[in-house]
């Protein structure tokens, strides 16, 4: 028999989250002859961790529901079918999915939204259909075309400037003709978006980490104000963006992981939105389904080409997963965080 | 000679505004023959005190000039030309400008752009162009319209309900057949806003003076949550509105008057932003000229019609001014303020 290595949520965080939230529990494998009609059966090559799974790990109201305890964590992964018994799915092919944080999934293809869907890795590697080609790309392209709808010659800004996300908001605007001006945390991630990436400029928060100091480098680093920003981190970063920000700026609010683990963190202040005419609007990706096609166009056609880079950070196998999740909360991961499971 | 007494910004505040901020002095009114070729003199029956001039009293960054020190308060007037060497107005001819704090003004009416229009007074009172039917309510009808674009069964919320911007927000949000809610300060606003303008409730946040008593009396009142807010206050309304959101809510955010005299008020939760998906959106209804035309139309209708009820606060004599301002930046005015000279 085949085992099936699972992680679960085991508790609620208190604070900031710890490995002791998760646990990892074994689960018998089935064979072709246990699956029902319909159903696939997958192996997982790469999960995907990500922010948002942060939030799903309170009990409190956001825009997706809990998780529950003692189940296996939701998430996006990439892998293999290894038995079918969906006429659409054959052993050999490889798919995207949203299988969890396991090493196998089966799911009943024949469900109407069933997420499992075949993916082309001649030109497009697996991985990157859980990052710049899947839904990081999708979330980028969302909140840059169609919030920030960026113009040739504005200053777009994005945080986490090195991430899955990021890397894709800030490539796109280049693309497009915009001055572009990352922030990332640390000397390597800086010099990978600015020379990599091609960014005009990336701003340390961890050498320029006060409010004073942030602010300066921003100002420096946007002689022409802000015209649309991308945010990932809220905080201070969110606070000193605001003071740049030009007349009729466009705020494309993805992720705010600097107060995932505890007190909310405040909008110092928020007059600056009328001050300033600004727009500012919170999306999830999940819920415009009617851009993936065009957006996944786009974005697989640029990493297909070379013209949109990524970096990965992989950690090894599922035992990992709680560690390297952690880590990419704190901004320790270097690129998109996946989980290698083969 | 005629005397025409004016006020001055005398020196900027240092935190709250006072009435030492502002002196009243006098100049000449000229004759007909001192008039040149396009210009009109216009005797001003009542001008508009508004909050958006406390901004301008200040010398930061804000999306109108500073108003320079020692030079005629701005604002809005109606009134009635004296005497004219333009060939559009006449002696008698009742007219709305941009003529400040002083009792006559001369327009050069031939300069494009010059802020000097007639206005009809058969079926709409003079008074009435600087609030319901002018600034203040093309203000509610943009922000209301063009950013919370309410639908019937939608709950929108306003704050300084009674008063000339939030008056008309929620009687034109009412007209399209949703669930309004009003913030006013005091038990006769309340009382007016629901039993003359129709609100179906209003919250009195003089009584319910605490974050957490006000965010009760909130909730009750908005049983089905709160999908558009338009916003004139900030501070602790608007934190508590924010925990009241529902998804795809949007703010229209038109004053922060609560913010005006001191530090900035943050905002407590902007992750709730992300969380309900919001738009939030500042905005200033002179930018947007292209709406006069619509808004104004519908706004004379429901006026000359009886459809839309407003009340005001009038103060006598020019030298009543300052006061009179000091006290609508406090919520002491019952409506629209403004300032008889005649």
């Amino acid at each position: 028999m085949t085992i099936n290595h699972q992680i679960l949520l085991a508790s609620r965080p208190q604070g900031e989250a710890t490995v002791d939230n998760f646990k990892l529990v074994e689960a018998p494998v089935p064979t072709l002859d246990q699956l029902t009609d319909g159903q696939v059966l997958v192996r997982h090559h790469f999960m995907s961790l990500d922010p948002y799974m942060r939030g799903r790990m309170n009990d409190s109201k956001s825009y997706a529901e809990p998780q529950p305890l003692n189940t296996v964590m939701i998430g996006g992964t990439v892998g293999e079918v290894v038995a079918s018994k969906h006429a659409k799915f054959a052993p050999g092919d490889k798919v995207l999915g949203m299988g969890g944080w396991q090493e196998y999934s089966v799911v009943d293809a024949s469900v109407k939204g069933a997420m499992l869907h075949k993916v082309d890795t001649t030109h497009i590697p697996l991985s990157a259909y859980l990052g710049s080609v899947g839904m990081p790309g999708v979330t980028a392209w969302y909140g840059l075309i169609k919030i920030i709808a960026p113009k040739a010659g504005e200053t777009v800004v994005v945080s986490a400037a090195s991430g899955a996300v990021g890397s894709v908001v800030g490539q796109l605007a280049k693309a497009r003709g915009c001055r572009v001006v990352g922030v990332a945390g640390g000397a390597d991630k800086c010099r990978y978006v600015t020379e990599e990436l091609g960014f005009d400029a990336c701003i340390d928060y961890k050498v320029h980490n006060d409010p004073k100091a942030f602010y300066k480098a921003l100002k420096e680093a946007t002689p022409n104000g802000i015209d649309g920003y991308f945010e990932n981190v809220g905080g201070m970063i969110l606070d000193a963006v605001l003071l740049r920000m030009n007349a009729f700026g466009r705020i494309a609010m993805c992720g705010l992981i600097a107060g995932y683990d505890g007190q909310p963190l405040p909008m110092q202040n928020p007059a600056l939105i009328l001050v300033n005419r600004l727009k500012i609007e919170g999306f999830i990706v999940s819920e415009h389904p009617e851009v993936w096609p065009e957006a996944t166009m786009e974005l697989g056609t640029m990493v297909a080409t070379g013209k949109m880079k990524f970096r990965e950070s992989v950690a090894q196998g599922i035992a990992s997963a709680p560690e390297a999740f952690l880590g990419l909360l704190k901004g320790k991961n270097f690129g998109k965080q996946l989980v290698k499971l083969i």
